[in-house]
């Protein structure tokens, strides 16, 4: 496989692989068993491996881990409003 | 920042992100609201991101994600378990 497709393919799951979570946060208002400080390193992390993307000029980089950025900020912003319930 | 140092730090911290939510699993063995196709997406996108570092031959890229993949495979053996409960 193009190792550029193989970045893309790689990214675009581990960009998506948080959104059934969102999703099911959503639909639940639970979020009791969510590790908290997991998705704060997380998203430390994934902005990290967006500076690397911009130095290392690797776009599949860049747009996966922007992405994933997003989708565990939104987590992250449920998991305060959902976690007094 | 030096970019080698910069994946380095990027990566140890996406790759110990599940680290507390293993532990919280372990310890509450509940994971209700844990999305098990979130698991799954994740641990197949981290495996070809470690097909995409061998390719690239970069060395911050494989050895998170190949962590983060054991981490991440733990967290599903635990959900698999605990889901009965």
């Amino acid at each position: 496989m193009n190792v550029e497709v193989l970045g893309l393919v790689a990214g675009g799951l581990t960009s998506i692989a948080s959104m059934p979570q969102l999703i099911k946060v959503i639909k639940t208002k639970n979020v009791e068993d969510i590790s908290w400080l997991m998705l704060v390193i997380l998203i430390v992390g994934l902005s990290l491996w967006v500076w690397y993307g911009i130095q290392q000029d690797e776009l599949p980089i860049i747009l996966s881990n922007a992405f994933a950025v997003l989708v565990n900020l939104s987590l992250f912003i449920c998991y305060l409003i959902f976690r007094e319930k």
